[in-house]
């Protein structure tokens, strides 16, 4: 069995309370329970808005870059618009430090921040600072889509293979911090492939393919053999359950897939893209297939053999 | 002489790296600086982005009602949005909250900042919760305003006459965590005065009308027999400088200064606004004439005397 939501989202605890927040108007498309919101906009496009907050001691360590923690704040965010086929737009940034040097600290803050924002073309536009005893920092990012090419965690069908864009694990040594949105590649997919979902991979593998599965009301199965994994990241597990890859999880039509894999021989391809399984019915759960041939159940917080 | 900006903002620390973070698109109207960010919509209307973080022992006590404090979160950026002539439309709800009984206190959070956007007609179609060792919550909300009707801080106009929305002072007593924002006032006013300039009242007339001031470049007189103090407010000081009103301060012409009065005068009228001055040249500063006539000088902090 897919994991029930109520387990995937022990870091996501407003998913809770979507049934409660129930929008009322008829422009919102998409609410709570995908990488960004998604509201109608003007001439065949959706807005998208999202946010997300880093917290010293949870995201990052104590003591660490405040450019490095601006800039993962900025990314972060601009990964979920990714994730969804958008284009980030404009993005407000509030920010609680400690009042020792604030201001040095927060013009690194927002240096990090706004370096990652031009990278991107994305315009900082509003925020807010306030005193607060550990440094928080909380990333809003609106973007647009075009309504053909807006990418969902719930389209997926039956036999559809999935992707990922990048090598998985051990993402907490560093690259958590310097990680690069996967704007360009999720660009590339919604344009030249109907893309039936997609997800970024914020809490790990394990977990977001089993949110992506929920989602489309189907199960998975990957192959070990085929999941990529970061250099130094000996252990499978780690690959699954490290989080923080920040790496696009999507799923192909085979037909797409295949036509995929051959534009990737074929050209030179600065985008990489591997296909580690495909969907299966509800009930068969996500599961993945080991070198040795034995298929396990991939929990959020491990796995369990049958 | 109207306050430097930079001792304006000593609460607004983004304010200062404006320039740095200056917009690159065009669809970009208003950036940092004002209660809202504004951007092109579509069919003549303006797109409004505001976010306002909340933290424990800054904003609010150790051991407040968590449901009062969601209130709050959600009530300061719906004021920012009302202060721009605007309506709300989306929000979206970043938490950090400890550990502890996170579940019971997060779904009080979320029932108070969803009865106040409710009331206002705001749908909440995202967020993100995390672990935090004190309590904070970031509240954005994006709005929409008709060009015609969007009002900033900088279009003030010497000799218009400055109003308040309501009485002052004392809000740190409880009001600050319960007052209603001033969203119907502000439409009324926008749909049927040609509103030159507003600001909502965070941190205190002092403050604000100084901000409003410095945006307009001009300067202003308010009348301290004029000004309406809350109730169990005996010292001006308070009225001036206690902050966290959420009243609206805004700036009309003369002609529609007296149309206002009039209308007030004539109808039995829900709503309270109070004439109390107006706006001067840069040069004479931000003054306040007392009850025995003199002219004392309005800073952020307390008044100078000349």
């Amino acid at each position: 069995m897919v994991m029930p939501l109520k387990k995937i989202t022990e870091v996501g605890l407003i998913e809770r309370f979507a049934k409660a927040l129930k929008p009322c108007d008829p422009s919102v498309v998409v609410s709570i329970g995908d990488d960004a919101a998604v509201v109608r906009g003007a001439k065949g496009c959706y807005r998208l808005y999202t946010v997300d907050m880093l917290v010293e001691g949870t995201h990052f360590k104590k003591g660490e870059s405040y450019k490095k923690v601006g800039y993962k704040a900025m990314a972060v965010s601009i990964s979920d618009i990714a994730a969804m086929g958008g284009e980030p737009q404009y993005a407000l940034i509030s920010v609680g430090l400690p009042k020792k040097n604030a201001q040095t600290e927060a013009q690194k803050l927002f240096k990090g921040a706004a370096s990652c924002a031009r990278k991107f073309n994305v315009d900082v536009i509003g925020g807010d600072t306030n005193c607060s005893s550990k440094l928080v920092i909380d990333c809003f990012v609106a973007g647009k889509v075009e309504e053909k090419n807006l990418a969902l965690r719930s389209g997926a069908k039956p036999g559809d293979h999935i992707f990922v864009s990048g090598l998985l694990g051990g993402s907490i040594l560093g690259k958590h911090l310097t990680f690069e949105p996967r704007l360009k590649e999720a660009r590339f997919l919604v344009k030249n492939f109907k893309v039936t979902s997609m997800i970024d991979l914020s809490d790990g593998l394990g977990v977001d393919l089993n949110r992506l599965s929920y989602a489309s009301a189907l199960g998975a199965i990957i192959f070990e053999d085929r999941i990529p994994m970061a250099r130094g990241v000996k252990k499978i597990k780690n690959a699954l359950f490290d989080g923080e890859d920040f790496e696009l999880l999507f799923t192909l039509s085979p037909e797409d897939s295949f036509r995929l894999l051959r534009m990737m021989k074929k050209n030179k391809f600065a985008m990489s893209f591997y296909q580690i399984g495909r969907m299966t019915d509800f009930f068969s759960g996500v599961r993945m297939m080991t070198r040795e041939n034995k298929v396990e159940e991939v929990g959020c917080d491990g796995f369990k053999h049958f």
